[in-house]
């Protein structure tokens, strides 16, 4: 059977990964999502096992000890992660894996799926990134200042990954990542079965 | 200015590379055809400049030895080839370009153009291409015989390219050869100056 496509989709925080990949899997519910593991508490209409798993420090400290993440940082003392357990048994069974993630944490999940489909999804502009994150109207000016900096630096990482797709819309945006995912799935190294097959069909 | 793609459509004598790559330029106009020079004569309804370039022999054989060809080769005594410059010429210009091509005549344009977008057009079986050269009632059954041989070692040759596609139906084979293209249009790659750009935007 053919393994399915790990799909990292990456970029400045405040581009828009979240919506982009929301609309991508209502868009197209076949493709799993990676749950991510968090210390935090739930925001209100947040469920256990839909948005994150929520874990006590106890519990997610032993999956770091044991091995059972495939990374893992810490956000202003709340950990978070990603339970690779999951996503080795989706791939496995031939299902594609959406996993929305942070530019740090794509580079560490590359070192271990270099096979993966990295996608960079990079705002129109900083300008336009500073308007979204100031809509957000979650930080004062310093530490908006320090977002923008942040994202000028994460871009220069851009160059490690496979694709880039600028969020100008979302709908355009998920088109793309949808189009990279269809042309994954005809690459000459994962269709070995359906050569064999066709020219033994005789 | 970004270059463009050059997408080469292969496979088996058969499969449908011509009306899967008619059915493509006509949805997307966009994209410019390459259109290979040959020493046969016009059949009718075909026009020079629009099916080939009907050329002359020794015409032909000088574009041979002034190096303007691509690729060449000799079929029942008649010359057919691929004029290098107008791809050069549109790929600078920004234009992707579509070329069609057998499987021998593909390998020696990987050789000049390995940056090329290579696909590889598959028969749904070889049981299906055998009924679609017979449709076409063009051939006897030693020939036909051959063709098929032909096909299932050409199959082999497969592994060089970059996708595979199957032609099981005209309208799938060129969508997803439409995502192949839109996928590499977002390769990290070829936008380096998206990437400039963007992260000097401020």
């Amino acid at each position: 059977m053919r393994q399915g496509c790990l799909i990292v989709v990456s970029g400045p925080s405040g581009t828009g990964k979240g919506t982009v990949c929301s609309a991508l899997l209502s868009a197209h519910p076949e493709i799993a999502y990676s749950i991510s593991a968090t210390t935090r508490s739930p925001r209100e209409g947040e469920r256990h096992g839909v948005n994150y798993y929520f874990l006590t420090k106890p519990v997610f400290e032993t999956m770091i000890s044991e091995g059972e993440l495939l990374e893992w940082a810490t956000v202003y003392g709340n950990y978070y992660g990603t339970p690779l357990q999951p996503i080795k048994e989706k791939l496995a069974a031939g299902q594609d894996i959406l996993l929305e993630i942070d530019t740090q944490g794509a580079l560490k999940v590359q070192e271990r799926f270099p096979d993966g489909v990295f996608i960079f999804l990079l705002p129109p502009s900083l300008m336009e990134l500073e308007r979204r994150i100031r809509g957000r109207g979650t930080e004062d000016e310093a530490s908006l200042a320090c977002r923008l900096q942040a994202a000028q630096k994460e871009i220069r990482v851009a160059q490690q990954y496979h694709y880039v797709v600028v969020n100008d819309e979302v709908k355009t945006a998920v088109a793309k990542i949808v189009a990279i995912l269809t042309a994954e799935h005809c690459r000459v190294e994962g269709n070995q079965d359906l050569l064999r097959m066709v020219s033994e069909s005789q």
